[in-house]
């Protein structure tokens, strides 16, 4: 494996979690070395360490100083308490979060950015990193191409996000990720006091999802909410009555669904 | 094509929309023959029809009176006028509409059920019917045969369920299609603004619902939400402040995500 051009002395990750691990793995594929990994607890540290041939260690005052970057994949809550603990003479430094602005590096640092794989990470789950966008933000060119470079020798699909965009995509990612995974959870609630099987719905579920992203969501809207079917519609809220959680979800997502259909 | 036993005479569709389309086109391929297509819409019957080589009427009073299954396959609310107009001597009667109970049938008809394929169907998009569960209902033995018969050429996954089951089930088909769908239209409004591609949640929104299907959506969750993580949560509701329909669903699908792990 060739060893990319600016990356020689390698790539210190901070953190051990979802996006560390599948990103460090894939840098490390692409011909990106890890030189350290960091994280507060030292056995997922070690375990991500062995998956990318690396260094590890749980004191973060013991990382490789000469390392040519460094990425924090922390929970977003924790990122600025890494930011005040890192110490760095040079170094440049980025983070991957939606939601963190790229000013969090400001009083700290020279060279600085952020490098955003917009998907959705589980440890245990493989993906290929070949067509997640990546967004980058840097705070000069030469940290731009940089990053750049990174990011297209890991996907197809590499996007200059600032942060102020990048904080609407994240909203938005919250929004197509977690919550429609929510509304599948709901269902399989739903239908399990029924003892049905959760296998029924799965091509519904995966039409849902083909469909939205060949013809657009709002094109692909069906059901009783865009049809404002009240007899359906109230059927469903008396059949919710003792999941308040469910019954609110159910009324509020249904005027939304009919208030976007009539602004459009 | 050989004629499968027992539908010699032929399948009347009753409805032109999606449902309707898709079924008797995969019914017609699978050796079905469609006798008649009905629609108040003349326009819409015809162009079924020519799709499946059949007759075609506007008048209920029109449609033939010998053939082996009628099929209702209109909007939730239209059925029971269907039901109320339809002038049949003998012949067997079904819908296809999982919020409606085979009671609807009681009345009026000897031969009755139900023929409820579980997915979301748009006229213009093509989908095949083999991996769709189809959920069969009847008010006898024969013609539980018969349907299953029906289904089982046209899917590979044909289901017994009863009415009350059929409607669990189609409660929860709101909840893991139209409202995971309005999730994603919501997402793609809050970019919209930003001027951010939709493209850049595609493979977000595969990677969720595949996720969902192959290690069930509650084991999935992810976001701020089920870390609880309220700084998050509270810069969102912020940046939703101009659009009160999806500052509530943040809210309350928020706090529902965090509920149903804590009850689970």
């Amino acid at each position: 494996m060739t060893i990319n051009t600016g990356f020689e002395n390698g790539i210190v990750i901070l953190g051990a979690g979802n996006v560390a691990t599948h990103l460090s793995i894939a840098s490390k594929q692409a011909g990106f070395p890890i030189k350290c990994v960091y994280s507060k607890t030292i056995k997922a540290a070690k375990e991500l360490a062995l998956k990318v041939d690396s260094q590890y260690t749980d004191d973060l005052r013991g990382i490789p100083l000469e390392a040519d970057l460094y990425i924090i994949a922390v929970k977003d809550e924790i990122i600025e308490l890494i930011v005040d603990d890192l110490k760095l003479d040079y170094g440049t430094v980025v983070h991957t979060a939606g939601s963190i602005s790229i000013d969090i590096f400001k009083k700290k640092f020279q060279n600085y950015g952020v490098f955003y794989p917009l998907q959705t990470f589980s440890k245990s789950r493989e993906i290929s990193f070949e067509n997640i966008p990546i967004c980058i933000e840097a705070n000069n060119e030469l940290l731009e191409n940089k990053l750049l470079s990174l990011a297209s020798n890991l996907s197809k699909r590499v996007y200059k996000i600032d942060s102020e965009k990048r904080k609407s995509l994240h909203l938005a990612a919250v929004f197509a990720c977690n919550f429609s995974n929510h509304m599948f959870s709901i269902a399989q609630e739903i239908i399990k006091h029924s003892g049905i099987s959760f296998d029924l719905l799965k091509p519904l579920i995966k039409e849902t999802a083909q469909k939205a992203i060949d013809q657009e969501p709002l094109n692909a809207q069906t059901g009783p909410a865009i049809r404002n079917d009240e007899n359906v519609i109230l059927k469903h809220l008396e059949m919710l009555k003792d999941s308040p959680d469910f019954k609110k979800i159910y009324r509020f997502v249904s005027d939304s669904i009919f208030n976007l259909k009539n602004i459009e």
